[in-house]
This record gives C-alpha cells, structure tokens and sequence, in this order.
C-alpha cells in the first residue's frame, strides 16, 4: 500500500452520515440497503448483447414504473412523440409559470449511454417541470450496445435542430444529469463547430464530461458515493459499448478534452460525496476559462445525482429553485420583461451614478 | 470497523496524484515531505502557555522568512502602522491598477486564531496584491492563547470602522483563508447586526466557518488533504483556546451558524482534496439561501489553501484572476465608469429587445 509517486494514504473508516446535510438526506444516506443493492447489481458484467438487454431491461424496469405513478399523481401532461425518427416525450405542467411560457427545457437523460430508455427517460425532466413550471421535452436517444456513438449525439442534434426551426434557440434549454450532462456537452460542443445558434441556458449536472477515469474524486471519493460504488466493472464496461472503440479521451466520448468557447450561460450541480465530484469542477473551471458564465452549486453529503434521487430533500429543492431562476435569467426574454428589466436597471445604476458621484 | 448508522465504509488506497490537476501542482501533491513534516507538526498539543508560544514561534519563522524574502523581490512596499491600537501592514503595489484606485483590501489572515502574527500575516494579501495590484491592508489582530474570542473581531471591528471614517464602505473589499475566512464571516456578521455599512465585496477561502468538526469532508477528505493531514490534536486545541470555553457551535465561533442575510457579494474557493471543502460549499448555500450574490470556485486536487501556498500552480493564477475580476465587479465604481456601464448595458437591452419583438 506505498505508491512513491503519492504521499497520500487513505485510512480505513465508517464516516458518519453527513450531519451538516438535511435530516431528510441524512436518512437516505444511512439506509443500507441502496449501497448493497447496487454493488451486486453493477459487480457483474454483462457478456453478450442478449445478456445486456436483460441487464438493461431489469434496470429499466422499477425506473419506468416510478414514472408512471409519479405522471399519475402530478399535474403533467406526458405525450409520446416523434421528431425526425427520433422518440421523445413532452412534457406538459398543467399550469405553465408565465415567465416560462415561450420556454423549452430539452431534456438529456442519464445512465451511461445505456440506461433509462423508453418512458424511463423522463424521469428528471418531469421533476424538474413540477417545480419551473416549464414546458420539457425528454429525448429518447439511441444507445448502446444496439447503437454506440455517434447515434446518441446524433439524436440529441437531430431533434434540437429540429425545434429550431419552430423556436428562437436563446428560448431553449438543455441539460441533464451523468451521462445526459455529457452527452449536452458534446453536442453543444458540435453545434459551436458548426456554427449552429446555441441553446439559452444549459443545466449540466454531475456530468460524464471526462469518461476516461481521469478525476480525482473517482479515487478520494470510492466507497464514498452511496450511488455509484463500484465505477470498473459494469459502468466501465457500458461506457466501452458506447465508445465503440475510441479512445476514451476522445473530446467526442469525454468533452472535457473539447473546447468550450462560445459557450452558453451554464448551471453545474454535484455533491461532496459526488463519485463524479472532480468530473463536475473540472467543467466548471474549463468553462470559466473559456469565458463562460458559468455556476457551480456544490451540495453537502450529496452522492451522484442524489439531487434528483432524494427530490424530498432540501437540497434538492434547493438546487431546484436555482435552476429555475438560472433559466428564468438566461432565457430569451419577452419584450414587455426586457423593457421591465431595462428601467429597474437603469434607475439602479442612476441611483449608484448619484451615489458614487455624492461620496 | 461497522457503524450501524452509516452503510459508507473507506477502504485502504493510495489514490494518484491528481491526473487532472496541472503539472505544478500534482509535483506538488507529489513531495512526500510535507505530508509527514506536518502530521509531526500537529501531533503533540503543547501543554503551557510558554509550551504555545513556541510552538507558535517554531511555526511561524519560516512564514516571516518567506513574506521578508517576497517583499525584497517584489514592486511593492510594505509599511507597518497602528491604527486604534491594531497593528496592520499596508501592502502597497508599485504600480496600482486604475480600475482598483480607489479601492482597498482589507485582509484577514488564517492560521487557526493561534498562527502567522506579525509580518506573518500579509503572506496571502503580497499575493492577492501582487496580481490585482490593488491596495492591501493586512491586520495583525490580537489571537489566543493570550487574547481568544472576541480579540480578533473586536480588532477587525475596529480597524474596519476606522476606515470607514476615511472612505466608502463600498470602496472596501474583505477577506481571507481558513481562520481568516470565518473571522470575515463572523465580522460581517456582527457589522450587520449593528446596522453598519458593510465591505462591497468578501473574499472567503475555504473558511473555517464551521469550528465544531462538523462537515462531511472532515472525514471523507481525512488523510487527503495534505496541508491539514490531522484535524483532532493541535488544530482542534487551538480552536478551544480561541473559543475559550463557548459551545464551537456558537454563531459567533462557528459563524455558518450565523444569519447569512444581507450579506455583500462573495467570492468562495476550495478544492476537492480540501479538508474544508465542506466548510465552504455550506457556507456558499448558506449565501445563496440568504439571498446573497455568492460565487464559489472549487479546483482539482487542491488541499487547504493550496490556491495559495502554490502560487506558481495555474489553479493559484486563475483564481487570483477570477478574484481580480469579482473585486472589479461589485466594488463600488468609479463616476465615469458607471456611466459607461450604463451606455454599454442600455445598448445591450435595446439590442435584445429588438431581438426579442423582431422573433
């Protein structure tokens, strides 16, 4: 257990749960089951295609129900579409938050280029619908092992290209979570290339922005993160069916190692448990460097994506609410609320003009 | 080693240097050295007050050797003065960035309320000169074990309000690291408390804002953090010394306990290997629950205060720049800069509600 290339050594030990978190949290954190339950789930690999649709499919399966009872319980709307041959669901809240009414958030689901098709894809988008009070759109990209990279990106481009022909693309957002984070980095990344008008706003949650096992916090926080606790294995082995031969480095699996010039205003969000911690501040920086506006929230006790998993939470409302101002701010604005904004601001800075000149 | 409360269990490792971190700085991560030469540092808690003393003397010779050594090679002057009684250093750059001529920092510096007195003290406001080339002002406050709480606010209190005689409160940004991150925020606190204009803008390094131990990467980043290898032992000691027998949970010692409310624009940076990352992310939230601007920087790889004690990392430049720019922003402006501010945001709103009703 010596490495001369690190003085580092970590000692053995059972952290408290975090007790500067929400009690809601900390419950969840302390429930042992999740952890057991996921290390046998992702021990195993897969070793034919038929045995990945199994593995996929018994994944799938609680995740699709889930959504279900929640579109049945909430006051949404959810309508099956198909957009240039792409499958995505819209995502309509009964009542829409006026200032999200010519909004569009489009949403890129998560689980590692492999997990959550079907109605399964949703599941964020409706979460984050329930409390913006914005119209989403979830797409249904293709994966692996059927259709590796580029079907995915290929999708993602597909169906926004598509809404800009119907919409401004400064009244669009686009985000999600994991691999929906990377996945909306990579196609915006491509968009810039080819000088495509970029959403308004994303929203880029605990991404998979750098698949190459490259991050700090895939080693200081292993065993830590109660959702991800094992990343070699199966999770490694479907982000290989995705890549489908390239190089894990390749800006185009691991955006990170792309350019984020000319990006948009864009909201990170993880946890100092987050498996994918280093992932997620390593964008932020690079996008800051770039010029970006760029903000990161960073949650106490919170594992990969327990922002969406722990929606009870504080946190998670928390995070929540600062996404929605983040869009409100960022988005397209009608005229009457330009006008609006340009008269308070104008009369703040009179008032500080005044101000500065009088001390 | 099985904790009914917790199903999180640390396994043995040696993580890598981190992959994603600069050359210089993973070099750094790399030395053996200072790992071990600081646990043996903070392993055995002098017993006397003469026992202190020279321990704090032994620590703090190498720091006054170092900030004589910078000013000598440095265009900048230093002067010592008193002002009510407080000792501080003003750090004066050679050549003053116009857009900071009117503007002071006022700095905090960190050490545990025990550490770095005397010329000590400027080492963090040199290098935050030396990049903005803004005007510092570094106060050598009264610290256990001779004068614990409320010493060290009470010094900040006065020399702050002293200044607030000679110029606008706005003009004056405040800050500093670790010790000198909670001592800002217990500061403002009382400031607001007292219906006193507070700075325009607080700078707050991976602060220790919470005293009690509470935090989730007191744990998790336990052994990680090569700066502050052990926390129980001589920190914890001296923590007491300073609170002199209040509750570490006591606002006024652990100010995360604090109202957060009204408070000015802050800058917050950390890093993931940061014993204190916990520390700063809740303090961030805290801000932002309160309403506050709050912005927070967290860097690959970085341990407490790293963004500081490896100045010629590309992680330490950056977030200088980043301070830079966040002190330019929210300081108070100068007549003929707010006007220009105004022309430049005016265009901008015209030019996107053109844009907005032609759509």
């Amino acid at each position: 257990m010596t490495n001369p290339q690190s003085p580092i050594e970590i000692k053995p030990q059972v952290p408290p749960p975090p007790a500067g978190a929400s009690d809601v949290l900390r419950a969840e954190v302390s429930k042992i089951e999740s952890v057991d339950d996921r290390v046998e789930l992702f021990s195993k690999i897969p070793q034919t295609e038929s045995e990945w649709l199994a593995f996929i499919a018994a994944f799938d399966k609680p995740v699709v129900e889930g959504v279900r009872a929640t579109i049945d319980q909430s006051p949404i709307t959810v309508e099956r579409d198909e957009i240039e041959g792409v499958t995505v669901y819209h995502v309509i809240p009964d009542e829409i938050d006026p200032a999200h009414k010519d909004h569009l958030f489009v949403h890129i689901h998560g689980g590692a280029y492999i997990l959550n098709s079907g109605e399964a894809c949703m599941a964020e988008a409706i979460a984050i619908t329930l409390v913006t009070k914005m119209r989403a759109l979830s797409i249904d990209y293709r994966m692996a092992p059927r259709h590796p990279y580029p079907a995915a990106v290929d999708d993602v481009a597909t169906v926004y290209k598509h809404l800009l022909t119907q919409r401004p693309a400064r009244s669009i957002a686009m985000g999600g979570s994991s691999a929906g984070g990377g996945l909306t980095l990579a196609t915006v990344q491509q968009l810039i290339k080819k000088n495509i008008d970029v959403p308004g706003a994303l929203f880029v949650g605990t991404p998979g922005s750098d698949l190459s096992g490259t991050g700090d916090t895939f080693y200081t926080n292993l065993g830590v993160d109660r959702n991800i606790p094992i990343y070699d294995g199966v999770i490694e082995a479907m982000i290989r069916l995705y890549a489908d031969g390239r190089d894990l480095k390749d800006p185009l699996i691991s955006p990170i190692y792309g350019d984020f010039h000319r990006f948009p205003p864009t909201l990170l969000v993880t946890g100092t448990r987050d498996l994918f911690l280093s992932n997620t501040v390593r964008t932020h920086i690079k996008l800051l460097q770039a010029g970006a506006v760029a903000d990161i929230l960073v949650y106490e006790g919170v594992s990969h994506g327990d922002y969406l998993h722990v929606l009870a939470a504080p946190e998670a409302q928390h995070f929540l609410e600062v996404l929605d101002q983040f869009f409100t701010q960022h988005l397209q604005l009608t005229p009457k609320k330009a006008a609006l904004m340009l008269e308070r601001m104008n009369s703040a800075l009179n008032l500080g003009l005044a101000r500065s000149t009088s001390s």
